[in-house]
């Protein structure tokens, strides 16, 4: 028999008693049945705020920790815990998705309306902001019909004598729900009912066409717009999720919108990565330099920052462009930040509805004016303040307004050679889109222009900011155009 | 002097004495001696279950929580620690690795025929597998070697007085080791004796080809099919480790089989990342919704699962694409899983080993029936019931068909193209992989339309699945061909 | 109410004082400030080493564990803590960024001149290095100064009558910045003086061009060549991060330097990401096999190691190239590592600044023999056999050497190709690099080639070396480029 001496460390185990919130009694029936049922997602809000706190206690907490927005949030909701009825059961009436179940009125979705009940702020501020209209911004523009139908469409081959062509048509729903509708939402509705065999009889839902979606620009049966549960996700709304790089992962991603990976490549991403500790995700208010030492995309975009005083650096916005100046991503130049987030609506100086003409100019209304840019990256300057000092925060931001202008005149280059070849048989100006001259131009612009740009505004991964998909990149898709284009 | 204040976190270290499992007095000597000359692979043994039970301890435990699947170990090894001796030294006889060492019969390679002593069924379990298969399947397959060749061969220009041509031959059995054999496995063998200088004077080895290899589906000198120790690595034996995405990211991963990138965009994957102790990786039997709140790659394709009340939810399998009804990756249609795991034996409605013909009909024996595969869509709802409701793994499911419906219909579009170009001169149709244009035809099928019916199976990523090797890219593909084909 | 029960782990806070090194007068004036203005810097510093022991403390130390390799710093930096004052006011005349702030003359930059007070060996090692020349290597051969125009330039179309044409500019120096520069390090120099207004009232400070910048063969005004906290970052020092991949991953990532990628698909890689505490990175020195399971970056390429019996298996060295024998990257063909860290001193048999010429043949002078290439393989098998048996080890360097003279075979076919263009009307010689043929022909050594060797060295991920940048690419960029060539 062999002996052996191990080193432990010894964690005392404390069985502590904890006092959840209050559950209405609506909630408590939902909770005894669903936890045989659905175990997981009760026990995800078991653990979650919503479980620990009545709405009354929230708004107990000094201003600047309250999660909780209403001035008043109505009773019984305001002295209970914010349990399943509370949410499901929430402005039942007056819209198509609600049904009976065990005698109650409650609907699945749970919607931005009815999440404003407590947090109407948060509500109002994500309302007016670009991704509450991320559907509605390709759904109602009519140059991107045509562009999602190059991207995502069914291609067909026509065989015919002489050569073959190819059809674009639309995509199946399916990989529309998997692809553009993933990140800008899809429309959810009615359609009838179904019937379900469960445990407890056969019971009646209604049935959900274009569900589930998890878009954060989602069209839902009461009408309203968004879906808090893209970044506050499952039953477990916890903060530290939502500021967690991964959630915005999901559609920041490479190569359209390549967030993610610049951000991972960055001084920031890479501490973020390799200092153990090095963002506490959790506290409320969040103070940069203390609680953080490099900052999460919810730092510099959303979150509420104090300093170590105590003193509002930032208040918080659930409009997650309001605190830029430049758009760098999202149409063919960079330009001004919309001063609405329903981008359907500017035209540009040739009536389409985009942000620039193909020159790079300017629509003449709807974009933020120099001054407005300006008080915007003041405002950003008090943030970078916090752990650096003017010179470096400045010299990023001249190098991201360089950088942006190099990459217009690159996406400019690349615009000249399409209309060499629109003017003259190397390609067809009916669908702008639809040939593969026309990809390349859309990838200089849409994948590696963009890419770029985030690099000079995130801080520069220097060997992928070269290499992969960044300038070299840019260079050599413009030879690719040109040995196409005469 | 600078006084300060820290705040520290007090754990007490205890030193407790911890008795090993008997060790025979063969291993203690070979325990002895690697202590000094290869002391990692003896520290690793000494944390592995191995060292701390034996087999029969083992069966002393309850059935759903035993890791030894023989019913009776035969003794000595029964009553002792599975340390070296008992592995290296077991089925010694009649393998032309067996040599002696320090007066003892061993091989270097221990192989599924050795772990078969105590865990019989796993063993059985992965022999029926594609994986026990992955080396024959690719080599017993003459469609293959030309792809083979094309994919990883060593090309060389040939100059003549026109214009270069470019000669094909086979890769190096360097490269060929570091890429197809490095996961589907290669042939090792024995080849005479090598001598070694140690500091224990000259010993002498037998040499051995093809070794190391990692691959899946190695051929060993015992003829044996496999390797364990690809997925329970080292001399750790963790299974916390075989449930580790990365552990199956090795292969599985980016451009041709990306289960592990796809895994990482799904919301799985990025709960998995995001959420800390999303998943506790060590229970046996494993508890969905209790022990981890995402599953892993092997909680859905391998693991033994229980409910919160004990109920078996899905029984342990090695053979992992058996709980599967439809294969997405390996040939150019998807199609019913197929019965065996020797995939070489199919023959499509042309007489080729493929489980397919190039229209995506399926080869008329073989592959599952409708209702075999409507079985096993029915077991893994079971899983997928442990945290969703029916309405979303439901309609999970169906997208998955009607994506890998579209995701075929573009190969064949692509098929098309390519068929021309065969009955053209733009392709010469006697290799039908080596030419530029039959390369693109490969990637629509084996890498592109691979990731879009991936991502519909396990949670598509949707800027990922939209840009970054999913439709844009198949669509792009095909306006590649077309300007090739003509 | 409900109540609920809950295990808690209970962790006993305990408020220990801690003695931190005395502090300078004049940095604890640096310090009392700088805590209101910059506090993050401050922080980060107060947990570093050099805030808790002085220079002397550290020589108190035996020779295996010092971090000082100064045999006696100078007073009175010799007996304080590593203050603010003790690096930025280090060397402060002679050089033009010095500046008066609040009565003390310092710099913003901290140089390895400075460095050098404490730490001469590691400056001496790291002078001789590719690293240290890392700027100079690119900036003064002028091969790579077309090869930079074409990866990062301005690239403008010139529209005439017939068709449209490119023309090739330099970059903005703020493109550069964020790609070559980022990593290989710019020029940093004073461009008169700048006033800023602070919460101290309006200061002065000198205008630092090309700044900040963090590429590790930095030119700083004070003439050194360098950046040490391109790996030491921030005001951490921490060596823990220095031996954190991430560190190496800002520059050594896809697709020109995969190393980051190719590690962590290697077996190291894996298991250092899946296997909880594979590696402790602080100890020094460090154990293989007792430290670490699997080895970081720094383990094989610069740490101090030793083993288990306290006997050193490899010296520290800040020459990262010194224990290799192959260069793999950095040049058209693979070859034996130069001598010298400069290698724009090399000449190739064609008197070309370049280590090989364009048929694969060595420079004449300044790479290793092959003896000296012998000796560094026994060097680093020492460091292997901590933790393999040499078959293991050698089959890897075996297949390093044939994967090297395989993917340099590769290489060749791609030079005879673009050779045939140069002779014929496909591609004009003038510019070797600026037309798509030609960045091809780059690509195939420059990323495609490099990335096989990478993974051949370090391990191969076997899905990613066969598809994702590996063979398979090699293969199908020869095809791409023949079809380009007649």
């Amino acid at each position: 028999m062999r002996t052996r001496f191990i080193l432990l460390f010894l964690q005392l185990p404390v069985l502590a008693w904890a006092g959840g919130a209050p559950l209405s009694p609506t909630s408590k029936a939902c909770e005894e049945c669903h936890l045989r049922h659905t175990p997981r997602v009760v026990q995800e809000w078991r653990v979650s705020r919503h479980a620990a706190a009545t709405p009354a206690d929230g708004l107990q907490q000094p201003p600047l920790r309250r999660r909780v927005s209403a001035d008043s949030p109505p009773a019984p909701v305001r002295d209970v815990a914010v349990g399943c009825f509370e949410c499901h059961g929430a402005n039942a009436e007056g819209r198509e998705d609600t049904f009976d179940h065990f005698g109650q009125r409650i609907h699945l979705l749970v919607t931005p309306q009815d999440c404003a009940t407590c947090h109407p702020v948060e509500e109002r501020q994500f309302a007016g902001s670009k991704k509450a209209h991320a559907r509605g911004n390709i759904e109602n523009n009519p140059v991107y019909a045509a562009l999602k139908r190059s991207l995502i469409g069914s291609t067909r081959v026509l065989l015919d004598y002489t050569s073959p062509s190819l059809i674009s048509e639309d995509a199946a729903p399916e990989v529309e729900e998997a692809t553009c509708s993933g990140c800008h939402g899809g429309q959810v509705s009615v359609n009838g009912v179904r019937e379900a065999a469960t445990a407890e009889g056969t019971l009646t839902f209604p049935r959900l066409e274009g569900w589930p979606n998890r878009g954060v620009g989602r069209t839902n049966p009461d009408g309203s717009k968004g879906n808090c549960s893209a970044c506050h996700g499952g039953h477990r709304f916890a903060i530290t999720e939502a500021r967690t790089p991964q959630t915005c992962a999901r559609c920041h991603d490479v190569p359209k919108s390549p967030a993610w990976e610049v951000y991972r490549g960055s001084a920031h991403g890479l501490q973020w990565a390799a200092v153990p500790g090095a963002a506490d995700l959790a506290p409320l208010p969040w103070t940069p330099g203390r609680d953080f030492a490099v900052p999460t995309c919810a730092a510099c975009h959303a979150s509420l920052l104090t300093g170590a005083d105590g003193a509002v650096i930032a208040e918080r916005t659930h409009d997650f462009g309001s605190r830029l100046w430049q758009r760098l991503y999202g149409a063919i130049f960079s330009h001004p930040q919309p001063r609405d987030g329903d981008t359907s609506k500017l035209r540009n100086q040739d009536r389409m509805p985009l942000p620039t003409d193909f020159d790079g100019g300017l629509a003449p209304e709807g974009l933020l004016s120099g001054d407005e840019q300006s008080s915007r990256q003041q405002d950003m300057g008090a943030i970078c303040a916090s752990c650096h000092t003017g010179p470096i925060f400045e010299a990023r931001w001249a190098a991201l307004a360089q950088t942006a202008a190099a990459a217009d005149q690159a996406v400019l280059a690349a615009t000249q050679l399409q209309r060499v070849a629109w003017q003259t048989v190397a390609a067809d100006p009916a669908d702008p889109f639809d040939e593969l001259l026309e990809r390349k131009w859309v990838e200089q612009w849409m994948e590696l222009a963009n890419r770029v740009r985030l690099e000079a505004a995130m801080g520069p991964a220097p060997s992928l900011n070269t290499f992969g998909g960044g300038w070299s990149q840019i260079n050599r898709n413009l030879r690719e155009m040109k040995a196409n284009v005469y």
